[in-house]
């Protein structure tokens, strides 16, 4: 795996420019959708017998635009950053915790790196100004203008030439509290019904976390103008990043799979503007994080797979990108019944 | 992949001697699963974070008896054999298909091999006397002793040194309504309950297919003298093969990962004889054969994945095969909380 520095300068990063771009998101290719279901018809088995992988095959061509779709150069995007809301103990860990995995990304030692390896994915790993973290949101906004536009820029610069599958994940202690507040700000409801272990608080400190998440919600609610200033007052650097990239792979026509819940709300930020913004994202696999179910009814999405994962760092969505990779290696692998001569259905000819 | 010729006369086959074997199923290695367990709580992660990844881990030392649990060298095993009932018209497809899906499993072009490709696993076919299907159920047993016997000697073959997992699927026109009646006549119920649109029968057809299991049952219920007995009335040749494939992995100490319905059926010959049988066995996915849920229910399992599949030939077995290799992987290969330098959860040290 590679590691980029902290953030240097990038591209003059301006939140109205990044506001501009959802005006003008690019849609699914229907020729080549069109082409991929004429195809799965073809290929030597029952219509419809391989299930969501069909659905896959076709999702690819869409939103990569072009037949086959392919998985060759997959990334793994995992953004690390810290919250000052970790200072009021709503993690099981301390927040030095975030720089010493990303150590242990970089020794090629957590999870994620061995499910890179396991289904051949480029893993990246993105500091996010470690040493910096966000304001307490429930105190002030987590981030002023120009960092959230700054750190979404640089999550845009994930979606490199060439990569045609992007995973996103994060790290950063805290993360979970910073997640259930932007999506309780995005979709209503009760801080309770957002906000779940984490790393593992329970009872008190649970209790404790919920209530950081309401005092957050409860100070900024009334002042925020849209969905990005939601994700600037109560969201983070690595979610930020994750929104970037998820707007960026758009444009760029890389399919993504989203991890689990933190990932899953940052990129809800585009769904709460415009509801076909993450038509070109997967769910990886349903969180045990119980906000996650919640967030996936809002947005629509049905998930890969259900293991009871709750790790984040990209690591449902490494293990979904093996799925993905079967899916659009049998849509083109396959011989049709012409080609390998196989009966097709009886009194069908 | 490679392909095995028709079944030559392997080691003198006796059902008594295999079913003689079921009274001596090894265990469990409860010492190598302690050794997972203990390893899995060390490493860089919140504990339980990985899921169901953390118990596959622990399955795998438990049933391969060593630690960590490894799936170097893994096998699809595809049986493939017809079936005397397919001339009663309970297949979409023309009893042919069986012969040129071999053929097409020979020539790389099944979804099967492009999953083997995807997960690195060999991919062995295994032709079961194509040219001679079994008798059709409805009139008399499919199969005499020593037919039985000599099949399921030969799906043992599949076990062989070296191999470390053993996924476990089939081909054959008409055994999804075999499968029906094997599972109707060991866990009773109405045909009804357990016969679904195999590759694609629906309506009249499909209300003839269930005729057919209800008349196979009721002919042989009353003599069934235990459930290998079953299997050799109602089953087919492919079936016994896997049955016997999931006993001999069992007495080798090679995790089983079982395909979809009429795989699950036929490993469910031994949960019938010995509710313990199937504990080295992972159900890969739930099929959309609506029997396959009831069984599941019957037998206790959890399938790891649930997209819909309903193909067999091993295609949904190599998929988990996928989420299995990921699970080994992140066991064996992350650091732990002390080789990493990471802090565990705060108030912990």
């Amino acid at each position: 795996m590679s590691r980029e520095n902290d953030a240097e300068p990038g591209p003059e990063a301006n939140l109205d420019e990044i506001r501009g771009l959802m005006r003008a998101l690019p849609g699914p290719d229907a020729a080549m959708a069109e082409k991929a279901r004429t195809r799965e018809a073809q290929l030597t088995k029952p219509a419809g017998a391989l299930g969501r992988l069909e659905a896959l095959a076709e999702w690819g061509a869409a939103w990569q635009a072009r037949h086959p779709a392919k998985a060759e150069r997959p990334r793994v995007a995992v953004f690390a950053a810290n919250h000052g809301v970790a200072l009021r103990g709503v993690s099981a860990y301390p927040a030095d915790v975030t720089a010493q995995m990303v150590a242990n990304f970089q020794h090629g030692g957590a999870a994620v790196n061995q499910l890179c390896l396991t289904h051949d994915a480029e893993l990246r790993v993105y500091e996010m100004a470690l040493d910096h973290p966000t304001n307490d949101f429930t105190v002030e906004p987590a981030m002023g203008e120009a960092d959230v536009a700054t750190a979404l820029a640089y999550g845009m610069m994930a979606v490199e030439d060439g990569v045609d599958m992007l995973c996103l994940g994060e790290m950063g202690i805290g993360n979970s509290t910073s997640a259930a507040a932007l999506a309780c700000a995005l979709f209503g409801g009760e801080a309770s019904d957002w906000t779940g272990p984490g790393t593992g608080v329970s009872g008190d400190a649970l209790a404790a976390k919920i209530q950081v998440v309401a005092d957050g919600v409860a100070l900024h609610q009334d002042q925020i103008t849209d969905p990005f200033d939601a994700l600037r007052r109560l969201g983070g650097l690595e979610l930020a990043a994750i929104t970037g990239a998820v707007l960026a792979a758009r444009m760029g026509r890389v399919p993504v799979i989203l991890d689990g819940y933190a990932a899953s709300v940052a990129a809800s930020v585009l769904y709460a503007i415009d509801e076909t913004a993450l038509d070109h994202c997967l769910i990886a696999h349903r969180s045990a994080e119980p906000g996650h179910s919640r967030l996936m009814q809002h947005i629509g999405k049905e998930p890969l797979l259900d293991l009871g994962m709750r790790l984040g760092e990209g690591s449902g969505a490494a293990v979904a990108l093996g799925i993905v990779k079967s899916a659009l290696a049998c849509h083109a692998g396959m011989a049709t019944f012409a080609q390998a001569a196989v009966s097709g259905p009886a009194g069908e000819g």
